[in-house]
């Protein structure tokens, strides 16, 4: 299927290229794909610039947030958490609108402090993000686990393991456990309920960030036991 | 062993309960234990009022914060959250120096827009707990999980899951683990590091809190899979 990517950081590339992979027509955007190609920052999770990494995957096509978002049937939003209405808001809502957008963007800030949520408690990146596109059927997921657990759970505890998902729209949120099974093997997929659910997988990040300090790894995820 | 309880709600209850059939000397302390007594309120988790509860456990001894406190050679910080840090300051620091507190309060405030934390990201109220009674041995745990896994974890998955565990005294976390898997058999018990951890496992109730709503049910924790 066609597929937009927004974001071309360590996220939007694993997802790309495992989907390029898996024969999907994909387009990744970026606010200036001409610059973010000229980028010569190495990424720390694929370890190489943008360019670098295309040389792998020629047949993701680069282009702009709006060109990504229009071209794909549905859309991963896979920016930086400060990135993500401003991207959403490039895109425009022509691009979005009746189409499943699978949010994947945290609204992570790290200072003196260590890691923080810009937005919680009371609301969340997810509902912003719904709020500012009221046509885009927003689903939150993928947003808990590191970019190779999501294309891979099985090389977690065989994939027994637990993705949480929500949304306002049900058909969505059952079209997206669809595709993250067909896709990527996930099979305990967890609904739990409408957009404002995001509060919680969000600030599940505050928890998560310290597993990875504690076990040294960022491969680790949750199995709900319910 | 002599065990101090600050907090007679349904947690601290199902505490004291559990610890009494186990044979240890418990003491639960509240801010006017006379007062509580009297209490008319039936509690939502022990289905009972203070004084219906006691009557099934006499051997508790219902006190003051600061003669429950005194009273253990270790104590089980079981308020409520906004309750917390008065109750260890009506305990005051003589009954806790030198003493491991296992501190159980969540921050978690009830409005009209639902659950939220009154401090996180940068801040806990472990990390808030510790900075008050530096003379005490603070440990964060079992604010994860409901009263009636905290007391038998092998109700849920036959015990196979995990009950995160911070602080900064190295001492005192591997004490807490030895008493939790004695007493109530808890035997995945995962050290997250020291006291600023707490922003994590605090953060994690908005996710427990939604998992609760998705299932129907509080009896829900999960395994962290590394």
């Amino acid at each position: 299927m066609r597929i937009g990517i927004t974001g071309t950081g360590g996220v939007g590339r694993t997802l790309a290229g495992a989907l390029t992979e898996r024969g999907h027509e994909v387009v990744m955007g970026s606010r200036d794909p001409v610059a973010a190609l000229a980028n010569p920052e190495t990424n720390r999770q694929t370890g190489t610039t943008l360019a670098g990494w295309h040389e792998a995957f020629p047949s993701v096509r680069l282009a702009t947030f709006a060109e990504a978002a229009g071209h794909g049937e549905m859309v991963l939003h896979a920016t930086s958490g400060a990135g993500s209405l401003p991207a959403l808001a490039s895109a425009g809502d022509a691009a979005i609108a009746g189409k499943v957008v699978l949010d994947l963007s945290n609204p992570l800030a790290w200072g003196d402090q260590g890691p923080s949520l810009s937005v919680m408690n009371t609301d969340s990146l997810g509902e912003q993000i719904q709020r500012a596109h009221p046509g885009a059927r927003v689903v939150k997921a993928l947003n808990t686990v590191t970019a190779a657990v999501m294309i891979d759970p099985a090389m977690l505890a065989g994939g027994d393991h637990t993705l949480p998902i929500c949304g306002n729209d049900e058909a969505a949120k059952q079209q997206v456990a669809a595709w993250l099974a067909e896709w990527f093997g996930w099979r305990d997929v967890l609904d739990l309920g409408d957009i404002t659910a995001a509060r919680g997988t969000e600030a599940y990040l505050l928890f998560w960030l310290r597993l990875t300090q504690a076990t040294g790894s960022s491969i680790v995820n949750t199995k709900v036991l319910r």
